[in-house]
């Protein structure tokens, strides 16, 4: 179906100058009934899934294509995991029991896991499969802001507690960093590493990146104008830079390079009303609630030697379900406190990944005020306050009101509801002024190690992926493990479904060859 | 209503440090019957609006909120002017004689005008008004290619008539050239103009933008994967970049301050639906065929001492319009062979514009493939051959088909429609493989300069503007000249609601002022 392209890319691959545009996804086979033997075909496997997250739903997706009889258990009353969309009238009490309940308007929500997907994950090769509807979003915004305050041991400069629009700093980093460059070029110090024609093309790719006048930076339009242009003899007013020295002191231009960054470069994407649609959509096509029990928290997995055996509380008393396989999605932090007759290698394992530290708040504002003040349209401000960034919404553009989210961090996890909420608050004031504050409607945050049933946001393998890691990539006699913490895309959707993928093929052969 | 924020913006502005966020949009007011003295709002002033694209569309609306009876002379079978989104069943003739019918699915359309809007447009601020609901322009994506062939006089060395995604271009000459830096840095070659500790900063600088590994730039994930990571034991494989020397060769970074353009710069965005449902609503608003006539090309132009009489052809015959006003939004190309008892030093100022060459091609392929087999979800591809670009469609992601702008040039003009779309597929084809021709449906072409009633893409003032544009600022008697041509938003929807405002202010107070 490629055709002429396929061919073309291929040819570069070989001189190594170009990515494949087809990736990750397209080795995965879906498993197919027909790739059984005969004798397989009569008996439907049955397959117990833990967990109706992204890994969980995927894997009893993909089985259930090839006539797998599966069925999921969930601890949480909703699919999705930790692919949590906040609403008006959601409810969570966290492991402090705290509860909290949504206030935001309807139709108004955050994400409060994963928040946004590449081009290149199979995460929207599934939306296209599964019918979700996609939309921009905005991880990037020229006009959305950096802000660096001064700590113990920076002086960030002249720039020090000053809002500035991302297009500027940018503007203004690479006009005095190209205009360096040139200089630096003219005066031959560059002349031992390049042929004197390279040395022109530097040249010129520095004035055309600095935009530079007489090889000097002296601001231009691309940073924004004090007054924009306009009708008749409105010819708009640029301001002027602040000093090269200011700029770098500012250090907003290490920032840059998280534009660049394979998995966070433009375009990226979320699902149309939330990320939750991906996972309500997965389970719909695995059966909804004919093959998912939801508020059934997992209390014992045992392998029984043929097969497995998992006790869960549903509605107030213990019940058992036996299968041929399980595949267990869930998270480590809370699947190695779950009794079992794992062995002891696979127990060990378990406690090995560590539950990394995160949250976010939803800040609800009765007013679109970033875009009809500040024209800011989606994207994030990022600083060094421990709020770490305020995203903007991506979706609602030109309405009446908004969430905001107010934080992405661990910082706000051991403060009680309001004072996370007062604490965020007050650093989105420095940056935007009292309307951060005065024109709050209400707030949700969501403290992920403090989320029952998932107890961190994702995890790290200490010391990288070592026995830990490559043991659990392997079945505990018939029960299988998958999630994002078993694949290189930890904290990403795109993670869990290619751990699934991995996990189904895995099974599959398995069954294939011991029915042969 | 800004509060806090205001003080603090203005703060900034003073110290030359920060573009005012809110800028073009907020110093006009709307006129208002209050403004008038009393003697003047029993009778209603007549305006006879000529041209329904967005200069007369605004002025009208803008007009009728203060009770105004404007009535509005088109000359197309609808709103928009140039603005206009081409779908199926649209029917044009070209001032040759050719007519096409486009043969595209319903729902598929491109936009043959204007496409894009930024953040800071007072665009956005009228689809706010009128609820004309917006989404993302992809006019930046990590995804999309650049492409330089060689031509008689330069030699792009190893990567000529190589597609190569922005992703990988922006890694590899961000990345040496930060290893260019680095090393000057080191060498002292910029200690004449920086401080010890500026040098510091600079080198964490170009570390940080470049990817650098001990100052060396080696490639590395922001290129994209050889192989992508996935689950288990799939890490990924990053290719190796080509030599520092291919990279400066390719000459495309001298591509990427583009996306640093004032009005270029991500986010940008377009209308759901088209860009002409931004027209569409302010017709709507503007009262409809009840205040516009469509179909009614203006055939003659008078001042009449104390007003205005307009002629007109339609259904056949020549009808006459008086009127108190007139705003003539007509594109001065053919406003100029338009009889009038304009001033000769009228007839001389519309004579000085000259009219853009430019055109764009819509092309329908019954499949994707650009998100299919190649991540591309909205974008352009840029390159030297005169297509100059490839867009791939900002909406309709996921779906079966789509439409692509397959150039955005004036070298197409002069050929015939087929010829048109066989020059523009073969040039597609050198970059995306033979799927870009064999995949293809249906085409649609339009020059602009062919369009009767537009006669170009938008104007150039030769010389910049001077003594011609100064004069059409001011009105002729009492017609006044309205459209982006008289900003300094020229080819901007934004530069035809700034000229509109500004005429309509003129002309309120002007009336204000002969009532009082």
């Amino acid at each position: 179906m490629v055709g002429g392209a396929t061919a073309l890319y291929g040819g570069m691959e070989a001189l190594g100058l170009f990515a494949s545009p087809a990736e990750a996804a397209t080795d995965f086979q879906p498993p197919r009934a027909a790739d059984l033997p005969d004798s397989a075909r009569g008996r439907r496997t049955k397959v117990v899934v833990l967990g109706a997250g992204t890994a969980g739903l995927t894997a009893a997706y993909e089985l259930g294509k090839a006539g797998y009889d599966c069925h999921v258990l969930e601890a949480r009353d909703r699919p999705g995991g930790r692919a949590k969309t906040i609403r008006r009238g959601d409810r969570l009490t966290d492991t402090d029991g705290v509860t909290q309940v949504c206030r935001f308007d309807d139709g108004l929500y955050f994400n409060a896991g994963p928040a946004r997907i590449p081009n290149h994950h199979v995460t929207l090769d599934y939306c296209r499969e599964l019918g979700v509807e996609i939309e921009a979003l905005v991880n990037a915004n020229a006009e959305s802001l950096y802000y660096h305050e001064n700590t113990s041991t920076t002086d960030y400069g002249p720039l020090a507690s000053t809002p500035v629009t991302h297009r500027q700093a940018k503007a203004d980093v690479y006009g005095y960093v190209s205009e360096l460059l040139a200089q630096a070029a003219d005066q031959g110090a560059l002349a031992a590493v390049l042929s004197s024609d390279d040395v022109d093309r530097l040249v010129s790719f520095a004035e055309s990146l600095g935009g530079l006048t007489g090889g000097r930076y002296v601001g231009n339009s691309r940073r924004g104008y004090v007054d924009a242009p306009g009708a008749g003899h409105d010819a708009g007013v640029v301001g002027t830079p602040p000093s090269m020295s200011a700029v770098l002191q500012s250090e907003f231009g290490t920032r840059f390079a998280f534009e660049f960054g394979f998995d966070q470069a433009m375009m990226m994407w979320q699902p149309v009303g939330g990320m939750d649609r991906i996972s309500a959509a997965l389970a719909d096509a695995v059966g909804g609630r004919r093959r998912i029990t939801y508020e059934a928290p997992v209390t014992q997995i045992s392998n029984t030697g043929d097969g497995v055996r998992v006790s869960y509380r549903s509605n107030g008393r213990v019940r058992t379900i036996e299968a041929d396989y399980c595949i267990s999605t869930i998270p480590p932090m809370v699947l190695k406190d779950i009794p079992s007759n794992f062995s002891q290698a696979t127990k060990d394992a378990l406690t090995v990944p560590t539950a990394a530290n995160t949250g976010k708040i939803g800040l609800q504002y009765g007013r679109r005020w970033w875009e009809e003040d500040d024209k800011i349209f989606g994207g994030i401000t990022a600083t060094n306050m421990d709020i770490s960034g305020i995203w903007y919404p991506s979706s609602g553009f030109l309405g009446r009101k908004g969430v905001v989210v107010g934080y992405y961090s661990g910082a706000y996890t051991d403060l009680s509801v309001p004072e996370r909420a007062a604490r965020a608050v007050a650093q989105g004031v420095k940056i935007h002024g009292t309307k951060y504050r005065d024109e709050l409607d209400t707030s949700f945050s969501v403290a992920w190690p403090k989320e029952p049933y998932s107890l961190g946001g994702w995890v790290s393998w200490p010391g990288g992926r070592g026995a830990a890691y490559d043991h659990l990539l392997r079945p505990d006699g018939n029960v299988y493990f998958a999630g994002d913490h078993l694949s290189y895309l930890i904290a990403w959707q795109a993670g869990a479904f290619e751990s699934a993928r991995q996990v189904v093929t895995d099974l599959h052969q398995r069954v294939a060859a011991t029915a042969a």
